[in-house]
């Protein structure tokens, strides 16, 4: 017998007031960003020139546990939240481990992930503030996705740079983009200065996220009225993610059930550690224990071997410095690796959680990741993204274990999204042509080597 | 202030237990199938050489309401059902309508569409049955996809046969197919003898799908222990569906609503019969009133401009006749059709009942279709599926009707699915590429005179 349903939604009312911020139950804090020419701590006016002012006000606010989600953004959540806690059922059956497993599934929305939360009340600061534009950069798409669904709900224009191999070769993803009226431009593209100077270094290359971002900031900076924003890594886009573990937590709460193990793909941080906020919290008060594993690709392990300093958030240097766990922001993954979690750094917060050994990290490969999106997709029915699938083989091997010692763990990850626009690299794995391939100690000490003096 | 909530979903205890058989309720049945050699009425017998067995008996049974639905498909349906019935605020606000607009939301499973809630009963049928494979055609790619998982999902061997221009138009979807195990062979092949017979015949041709049922019926007759299932059309099939009505039922009940129009597309009809079966039902037998609007492309007008009368089911002309309205097996809507509902003809139920004027139909143009399509998406957040557009389509213009006359209506749509892998129309009608072909009298009456006699 079935003692929990397959899927647990909250109703509408049960949606999260307010987001929860992890910094605040945080004793040692994350350390400040600093302004990249002066080494000194950035102020907000100094942000407030590339992101809106109430973002930069979150970002910065390391004291306030609880700020309130605007009716707006609720109204707009409404549309795809309260996402539903899923009890897998045909997973358990199929690796006849005695664990109990559930997933948080982000995955509903044509985003395709867990985006659109900070994308939306982005969009939603944006408006409020008076501006006009946002622009954004995009790699494998689904943050440009969600910025441009958001943008389309308040009437903001987007202007979104895609790398430009993700340009040519997911042009669906593109299109997407185009219905929901953004615009979409290669990058490096000859429309800013720092794409025309590295059009002319390297003719014929195919872009890159941090040549992206530069492009970005720049168009921000001199349209009359826009500004910048990104998808993860920033405490803000953490912030935003916690209506993920906050709706978990009601949602195990309404069940009766006590997780034991926490687990998340950690590329940025946004997912894993809006995931975990209302857990970590407990965590930090000392109210509960609980096991939380990072998962990342061994091709980019930015916890597993990376080092705790100050780096430069993107490659082309012109955002503030962040201490956090990173390969070094030159540092460029191998190239066969397939879907996101290629950032180089980490959140400051996960990264400072990791360093108080709050959560523990592990990295997986990825012919071992495609293995379980496609035990997942057969037995649980969704076709999941390759990133989310880092959670998921974690996830298995943690059920594995529990077969082995008999224990009856329960264990929940977060399944940030679908892989619809991720076929090329199942199709590689179909077809037998996806390998491994882990970095050289000695290509991760040349990203260490550059790591700025602070 | 909001009287009921954005979303409203059934707890699993409240998925409907038994599917609902329209015919059971209607006084003048569809006409019975015939056999396409001796025009008589087809026996069980010779149906259960291509089907299975319980299909047969299901697709048979024009007198009873209600068939139980066996645990096994009732677990998995719960996977992703009971599917959400939305309101839509958001689309109400941007069209200053006084109507009130519900949609009923079955495209968040990985098939993308209804056609699961058919295929996980086809599979299990087969299961039970202890056959090893199933064969099938798909177009578009929907019903391939949709079988490949319940095929995984049993364990049992799927062949999909896909129409050669869609199989190289759509890289992705044949992927998905064969990240569930399916094996994907472009139709038409050199694997059967009628297609290699249409190979030598018209060298270089990209396939139809009438050609690819003949290959998938020919295979399944060839294998040592396998049946042919087919995604729509068939009463079995709307029977399935009707589960989608059932649950729509049920939350208006729990919202205390009564609907006043009821709109789906209709390309075979297994979508619009499965919504509107209780609620016709209940026109049926006199205890309720609904207008219920049947919505099909003008490139391929079955309804609105075909003839009611017995017709081939396929062009390959090896299946049943089936008393329906039809523009004849031969006719090809035009080439610049985006999406499904491609179909020549119509479900034998619908068609029945649009003969008897219990439900109205319509016809649109695609180009309107993607404009309704594109709003849709800016406002209500998700991308539809073209086919689930003309939907939206009608009941964009009944709202619009309702703001003209002030009256407070309430309408309610079948959103079918997502257009996540239909990014190439969408790019037609972003690059202004997109037009209308409506096809001629002349073209229509070709098709007619072909109709077999009987």
């Amino acid at each position: 017998m079935n003692t929990t349903p397959y899927k647990t939604y909250l109703s509408e009312s049960e949606l999260p007031s307010a987001w929860y911020n992890i910094r605040a139950d945080m004793k040692k804090k994350p350390a400040p960003l600093l302004n990249p020419q002066t080494k000194a701590p950035v102020t907000a006016e100094e942000l407030e020139h590339v992101f809106c002012r109430e973002c930069v006000r979150q970002e910065m606010d390391d004291t306030t546990p609880y700020i309130p989600i605007p009716e707006p953004i609720r109204d707009f959540y409404k549309m795809y939240r309260p996402s539903p806690l899923v009890r897998a059922y045909f997973l358990e059956r199929a690796l006849e481990t005695p664990a109990k497993i559930y997933y948080k599934f982000e995955g509903n929305n044509t985003s395709g992930s867990h985006k659109l939360n900070s994308a939306i009340a982005q969009a939603y600061y944006a408006k409020e503030q008076g501006l006009d534009d946002l622009t954004t950069e995009t790699g494998a798409g689904q943050w440009g996705t969600a910025l441009s669904m958001a943008c389309a709900f308040f009437g903001l224009k987007c202007h979104v740079y895609m790398v430009k191999c993700s340009y040519e070769q997911k042009p669906f993803r593109r299109e997407v983009m185009r219905t929901y009226g953004a615009d979409v431009t290669p990058s490096p593209s000859m429309t800013t200065e720092i794409g025309r100077r590295i059009n002319a270094e390297f003719p014929g290359t195919t872009g890159s996220l941090g040549c992206a971002i530069s492009e970005a900031v720049e168009a921000a900076i001199k349209l009359p009225n826009a500004r910048y924003v990104l998808g993860s890594v920033l405490n803000q886009v953490c912030l935003h993610q916690s209506v993920i573990g906050l709706e978990t937590q009601a949602a195990f709460r309404k069940l009766g059930v006590k997780p034991d193990v926490i687990i998340g793909c950690a590329g940025g941080g946004s997912n894993l550690s809006g995931l975990i906020a209302p857990f970590i919290g407990e965590k930090l008060r000392g109210e509960e224990d609980y096991r939380i594993i990072a998962v990342e690709p061994a091709s980019c392990p930015s916890l597993t071997r990376g080092r705790y300093a100050y780096d430069y958030c993107d490659t082309g240097k012109v955002c503030p410095l962040q201490k956090m766990y990173t390969l070094g922001a030159g540092y460029i993954p191998p190239p066969n690796h397939a879907g996101g979690l290629r950032y180089h750094g980490m959140s400051a917060t996960l990264s400072e959680l990791y360093d108080q050994k709050q959560i523990e990290a592990c990295a997986v490969e990825q012919t071992s990741v495609f293995k379980a999106a496609t035990l997942f997709a057969r037995t649980e029915g969704t076709l999941p993204a390759p990133e989310s699938s880092h959670a998921i083989r974690a996830t298995i091997d943690e059920a594995l274990r529990c077969k082995e010692t008999g224990k009856e763990e329960t264990i929940v990850f977060g399944l940030t999204g679908t892989g619809y626009f991720d076929m090329m690299a199942y199709q590689r794995f179909n077809d037998g042509q996806m390998n491994d391939v882990i970095p050289a100690d000695a290509d991760l000490a040349a990203g260490f080597a550059q790591l700025p003096v602070v």
